[in-house]
Parts: C-alpha cells; sequence; structure tokens
C-alpha cells in the first residue's frame, strides 16, 4: 500500500496492529476519523492514552477498577466466602449481566498454557491460594472455559488448596436453554445426564 | 453492559463510534491493549491525534498530503494534462497500485447524492473547473463507481466543461480479466460488447 501521506501512513500502521484489524479496514477507519470533526478524533485519542496510563486492577480480585479495591469486592452485601475463578474481566462481566452471582470473583488473567508459554506463576493464582489460606473462603467457583487449558488450570489450583477446608464446584455444563436436543454434541448432552439435577431444581428459576 | 471502571468505559464507548466496531469489539480491542506494552497504546494514540491535528489536502487534488502541493501533483514526470477525476484518497491509492497512469489526479471527496444531502458545493468541483478553465487540461477521465451517484456526478461535471475543448472519457467497464463469461451480469457483458475494443489493443498491454 502506498502513502502519499507520511501522517496518514503511521496512523494505519498503528491501528492494524489491533487483532483482527487489517491495513485496508484500518485505512477505512482513519479515513472515516478525518471526515468527522476534529474533536471526535482527539477525544478517542485521548480515551486511549488515559486508559493505558491511568486504569488499576483491584489489588483483591484483580478485577479492572479505576479505585485500588474494587466496587464488587468493597460491596458489604456480597457475600466473602464464594469466590468465582475466572479466566478475565470479560468473563466478570458477562456473570455480573447474569444477576445470578451475589459472592466475589477471582480474576486469573489468563489460563495455563504450556504451548502458549503461560505457567501457573504468570497467573494470579498466588493470591487467590493466600485468600484460601487465611480461611475465610467457604466455596470456590471454577468458572473458565471448558478447554484443555481451563481443565488444567482448574486441576492445577485444586492440587494446591486440597489440604484447606473449602468447598470447590465448577459452572453446570449442559443443554443451553432454548436449544434443540437433536443438535447438541455427544459429550454436552452425556454429561447433562450425568449431572442431572433434582426436577424441583430445575424449576426454581 | 456494565463495566467495573470508567475509564474503561470511556474508551470502550470511543472506539464504538468508528464504523463496523460495536461494544464487543471495541471491548475486546482496549482489552488488548491492557495486555500489550504501554508503549503500543501511547503510539497508537498520539498517531491519531497526529494525524487528525497535523494532515494537509494538496491545495491542486485535494488528495491528503503532509505537503501543501503532494507528491503526486509536484513530480514533473506526471502529465499535467490528464488529469483523473476520483471520489476518495482510497481510489487514488488503487490506481497508482496499478502503475498503469502517468497523469494527475482530482479529488472529489464524494458524489453528488442528495439522499444523503451531498450537492455539487459540497465536493471539490469548483476547483476542477477551473482548472479546466485555465486551458492546460486536455483530458479528464472520470473514474467514478458506476452507480447512480457516480454517473450523475459525472453528468454534472461534463455539463459544466462541454464549452471547453477538453477530451472526456470513463474507465472502461467490462469482464474482469480472469472471470467467466457465464457468471458476469448482463449489463456488464452488454456494455463489454458495445464498447469492444481492437483486438491488437488488448494484446498490448
Amino acid at each position: 500500500m502506498e502513502f502519499s501521506s507520511k501522517l496518514l501512513e503511521r496512523a494505519v500502521n498503528e491501528m492494524s496492529q489491533l487483532p483482527g484489524i487489517g491495513k485496508r479496514t484500518a485505512l477505512r477507519l482513519v479515513l472515516f476519523m478525518l471526515r468527522q470533526p476534529k474533536d471526535q478524533t482527539i477525544a478517542l485519542s485521548e480515551a486511549l492514552k488515559t486508559m493505558r496510563n491511568e486504569v488499576k486492577f483491584c489489588k483483591s480480585c484483580h478485577n479492572i477498577s479505576d479505585i485500588e479495591l474494587c466496587e464488587i469486592c468493597s460491596n458489604p452485601n456480597r457475600k466473602e466466602e464464594i469466590i468465582c475463578v475466572v479466566e478475565d474481566i470479560k468473563d466478570v462481566m458477562a456473570i455480573e449481566n447474569t444477576s445470578s452471582f451475589k459472592g466475589l470473583y477471582h480474576v486469573l488473567g489468563g489460563k495455563i498454557s504450556p504451548i502458549d508459554g503461560i505457567g501457573p506463576h504468570d497467573l494470579n493464582i498466588d493470591s487467590l491460594i493466600n485468600k484460601i489460606k487465611e480461611g475465610k473462603v467457604k466455596e470456590l467457583i471454577f468458572a473458565l472455559s471448558p478447554t484443555m487449558e481451563g481443565d488444567t488450570t482448574n486441576f492445577y489450583i485444586y492440587r494446591q488448596i486440597q489440604d484447606y477446608k473449602v468447598f470447590t464446584s465448577t459452572i453446570a455444563r449442559g443443554i443451553s436453554v432454548g436449544d434443540e436436543l437433536e443438535y447438541a454434541d455427544e459429550i454436552t448432552l452425556g454429561r447433562s445426564i450425568v449431572n442431572r439435577i433434582p426436577f424441583e431444581n430445575s424449576i426454581k428459576n
């Protein structure tokens, strides 16, 4: 791609480093900015810079936060004895949207993945173990993705804490609400039968 | 979408104002930035701001440029008597990539489109007419998209300049190189027959 402007070229190159944005898309986005009022691009530029410079992570759960202890961790109405272990902050947002969980979170920041060079010490696992050791946690809910890496991470954490008196659970795997049985994959369907629940429980929600 | 950080929310909102980028994609991009080194986001932020503040448009052809008269217009090897009229700077880049054109360009900045409220005076048409009036231009090549708006714009300009001695042409419409005849739409195929060219011409390139 030949650019008639170095400034344009630099902007396109920087934009195209974002995942899923190629050179053509970057050019389209940058040309869009040039057609919009100047203020809009300045606002975008400032928002990104300020966020990157000033955003904090909660010192307890490692969720993204503007304050030292995030709003969830500092909320006295949440049950601090139940901790839901998630991979990243998108998962916190997804679970919060359901309004079905009143405990606290612990954001690992990824999953153990030897192929990608991510070991236990690259994740926020030590701080989780310390919370367990303090003895205040009664239940740990594993809510990682049901992949090889997710299962490995669950098992690693499980082994570290098995000497402590804490109940561990994983979120239910089964047929999605609204899904047709015939299209479900056999592993999911199989698990949903093995882990069947009392019918009275299923009509509660 | 519930955000645990106002800074994050602002960045996502600004990003999602770009065309084709919804809230979810914006969140994915912003979280990617948070995982990358700080320098990278600062560089992106600076590149966008600097571009928007400092980029210029060539005073002759209105192409994007870092200098008053762009590199194409100020190149003595380009034929200034042939002007190719295009919609926007992406078209200049596309034609330049072919290395098939040695004249100059004129970027209109859009097409006449009453539905979108774009009239002739919103486009760089006056400066094009002035170039014609000066008498140096021998050929004007219309290279707009073959849409209703493109044709309207071509015709509007054509009417303004028909009293001046200038040859006008449009880029050829026809079957794309490598395309199968049977899949071509009938208008394109019809035009390619009506506007057939001497066989000797077709084997020159």
